[in-house]
């Protein structure tokens, strides 16, 4: 295995941990202009600017630290620049739009960055999409010379794709015929699912190194037009103002600011306001902890605009995104995460009902979106998930959608001896039967309960209602419910068994249990292509001494078992 | 790389080959008992009868030895015994009902073989499926013991599980404690989305190495009923009794024998009746040419009857079907397929029309079945496949499916320098149109005309027209229509580059590009759940020296990498 017992590359610059925190002012590679309604993604790659040592990000080629300002720029849009109607993606360099991810990065990356790396990504690619479905945000991408595998991808998440038109500038996916490898960021999907090119048609393309440029690029369905470079300017701005018109976006009211999150590191945990990751090393958990609202609802949604990132459920969305994502990324020995609360449910519940009653306004609109890709997120993270609902915990409404985000939970029952919380309890709420849909298109309830309807039925008759850990159970919410004298080595003895287990065997078998009933382009990216891409990401014809990943550019041929699979 | 360039294991006795013809005379492994209309499958694996050398088959296990009997038994039942209404899974061993597949085979199998192995278990999974929902025949599984890990999947097959209720028989997956894979069979899938046991019930289940059993596996969902040892042969009498009745199935006429099939294995082909397989070993090609009717259809569905497994369409189906299974399990070097056909495209639809005439015949729809079964299997089959539209050949209704089945196809535009045979023809038929749906539940050209419906429907409009290159070029049906300046060199440019790949890329990328469009349970089990399989099928921690897979029953631990990934 290329990588089997291998230690992750070394950041560059000495940095010891992939942070996912940054703000336009520190971006290298992208620059967000806003212009009226109109703002610009312009891709304008540090060559120098690699996340790790040993390779340079040549060709507007990118890597996970391009995309943490990818994805940063796009949160930005949404929360700080509510009038901005349409993006537009472009490149700052001279014939070539973006050559996709960093060859050299992935031919070095270990396999679980690698896997990890276009999880966040792919997810990023969503909320692009996501940002025109759901907040009516367009995005054109306008294609000024190569789009090669991944920069083609990122144009498959625009709404509209424009090419120049020079005799030369093409989209391709070489990723097959150069690298053995998959277009994994959606590419495959996209291609068949979204732009519904013909199924031969996409086999010429993905294995033609060169790509389809000009007429024929139309008449496939891989770009919407091609335009003169003479005309290009114009059409650009053309097209920005048409679907600038058509768009449903545009507030007269200002952003609010994404405040930098007041975070702290140390060698056992990272300790947010409202969130504190904790690492038990040894025992190879994460405990998050997720702190319920210290202070009632705003008065109106104005108090709200004015509380901007201080705002309670936003302000715990972005730490536990944050927090996420670092164990994603920095924590690969953690084998299981889990959740706990504590605070008062009705103290949640409050603001559950403010975000109901608010809920036209954009603000929590965006709010409720956050919360959904967040939890998204949730249900995508490859470690074992496990909620532990105890006394002076608050999972009510969202908070809930942790639970039945996780593999299991676990609910006290009654009280603790020496302890004088009240016992624990569990509260449904709106937000548990529609504005957190998971990647397949259902609600978490929903995909717990396709067994029977009427269950479903039970549960959102049971919204409000303060459920101690028997009804919690008899409405099918929680897994387990147990006592004092069980609990500790019930959870104890769960999360050593989840450690002792194969860490892949957990991925695969989590991937699956996960995502019961039908799928949605979203979710065959994650499932359909992200799996096979893994495969392959495996194979030494991919990623062997003399595989096609370790040779390409070294002038010699990769060298292929033939046997097909 | 566990296998990387290592040699397949030998085969058992000094064969050579993996040969899936079988009849129940020569059946070691399952007994096919018929007592008016109910079916009893017993299975009683010979230990001794291994496919390959050096592992038993202990505790009803099994190998594809196995599953290539029960595939048989199951085509018999419906071509050969068309009054059955009810088939029941049984063991012929006590306390023991399936203890899954062999895990010494598949510790020394190579990866090529697995995931085949696999691929080949799954389809005679779903043609169990099929065979209830579409031809009427319900199945009942009573299980009177262990039924682990592929035993259980093999259950999961079935319409009812009943499990004897005796303190110590449980239904299990224990793939992941014990063996650090996935139950791969299927089994993931159909516990969440055919048996929709709620997530964490699954979670515990499939992490638990003993399973669930009484009670508790009625309340999961993981049986439907329970029933205690003393009661079990009467119950399992009168639940396929109740069965039967429920049934649609049941034809007083007598079934058709399905006669062993005539082929001649050289060193470089086979030759069956109606279909010849060339090998072009140094350019890893094989060539599948497919006959055109000799003679008219039948007068009458009696005549056809009589006709039996000599019957044109289905004795052409059977060779097929036998030709691919040959090169998937036993010409893992070969990395395309190219159909061709010879015959005339008339004397093709006489048959078509004749199929559509009696449609309401048991032994027509059979033979629908059963090519759409084929043609799923060539949709999943991991070559790459491409139909070469030529003068002579005969490609019309049924046969076309092979080019939209076909990653690309190739037309002859005009004639052969030389040759006088008439300009290549297509023609649509509608067959093209319905009874032949992908895994994906759309027809093949559903699926190919997913952009656009007029496409389609332009398409459904040319049926019984004989459309020659430019037309079917024009109506979207080929991808390329060349004339004989062009042809020669644009396959075999084609086929080199196709044999000069990846052929692990290639599995990705055709096994993303073939299914646009939605997914089912079926097609779910051979994306999200055997994608994740074939990528845990390539991890140490399960295949590596130390991994859980090759130290099982050693008495020593596996050594798990702890990443996650």
């Amino acid at each position: 295995m290329a990588d089997a017992h291998a230690p992750e590359r070394p950041l560059a610059n000495g940095q010891t941990r992939i942070d996912f925190q940054t703000e336009p002012s520190r971006y290298r590679h992208w620059k967000l202009q806003i212009d009226g309604d109109v703002a610009t993604l312009l891709l304008d790659v540090d060559e120098k600017g690699a996340l790790f040592e040993g390779y340079e990000l040549k060709l507007n080629s990118y890597d996970l630290g391009v995309d943490i300002e990818l994805a940063d720029a796009i949160e930005r849009l949404r929360f700080e620049h509510p009038q901005v109607r349409v993006v537009v993606l472009r490149s700052a360099k001279p014939r070539v739009f973006c050559a996709g991810a960093n060859i050299r990065m992935l031919a070095g990356a270990s396999h679980a960055h690698k896997v990890n790396f276009c999880k966040f990504t792919n997810e990023t690619r969503n909320g692009l999409e996501d940002l025109s479905a759901h907040s009516g945000l367009q995005t054109i991408c306008a294609i000024n010379g190569t789009a090669a595998g991944g920069g083609y991808e990122l144009a498959l998440a625009a709404d509209h794709i424009m090419l120049v038109d020079d005799g030369s500038s093409a989209v391709s996916l070489p990723e097959l015929p150069l690298l053995a490898v998959l277009p994994g960021t959606g590419g495959l999907t996209r291609v068949s699912d979204k732009r519904k090119v013909r199924r031969d048609h996409a086999d010429f393309f993905c294995t033609t190194e060169e790509g389809v440029k000009g007429k024929r690029a139309v008449e496939w369905r891989l770009v919407d037009e091609v335009v003169p470079g003479s005309k290009f300017e114009q059409a650009v701005t053309a097209r920005a103002q048409e679907f600038a018109a058509k768009s449903q976006r545009g507030e007269a009211a200002p952003g609010i600011r994404l405040m930098p999150l007041a975070r702290t590191f140390s060698a056992d945990g990272i300790a947010y306001d409202l969130v504190s990751v904790e690492f038990d090393r040894a025992g190879r958990v994460a405990t998050i902890t997720l702190r319920g609202p210290s202070a009632p609802p705003p008065a109106s949604a104005d108090a709200m605009q004015a509380l901007g990132a201080e705002f309670w459920p936003l302000k715990l969305a972005r730490e536990l995104d944050d927090a996420i994502l670092n164990i994603r990324l920095n924590e690969f020995d953690v084998a299981a995460i889990v959740f706990k609360s504590s605070g008062g449910p009705d103290d949640v519940m409050a603001y559950e009902h403010f975000l109901d009653d608010n809920k036209d306004h954009w603000l929590s609109r965006e709010i409720r979106h956050f919360w959904k890709r967040v939890l998204k997120r949730v249900d995508l993270t490859s470690r074992s998930l496990v909620t532990l609902i105890e006394p002076g915990s608050c999972f009510a409404g969202t908070l809930a959608e942790l639970a039945f985000a996780s593999d299991r939970s676990y609910m006290f029952l009654g009280q603790r001896e020496g302890d004088n919380k009240p016992p624990a309890t569990l509260m449904l709420a709106a937000a548990n039967f529609g504005p957190y849909p998971m990647a397949n298109g259902l609600t978490r309830l929903g995909s717990r309960f396709l067994a029977d309807a009427t269950v479903l039925e039970r549960a959102k008759a049971a919204q409000g209602v303060t459920l101690d850990a028997e009804r919690a159970q008899e409405l099918g919410l929680v897994t387990f419910a147990l006592d004092d004298i069980d609990w500790d080595d019930e959870v104890r003895v769960f999360l050593e068994e989840r450690a002792s287990f194969s860490p892949d065997a957990l991925t695969g078998l989590e991937a699956n249990l996960r995502f019961a009933g039908p799928e949605t382009m979203e979710s065959k990216i994650f499932a359909r292509l992200t799996a096979w891409q893994n495969w392959i990401f495996q194979r030494p014809n991919a990623v062997g001494e003399d595989g096609a990943l370790r040779r390409y550019g070294t002038g010699q041929k990769p060298v292929f078992d033939t046997r097909r699979v």
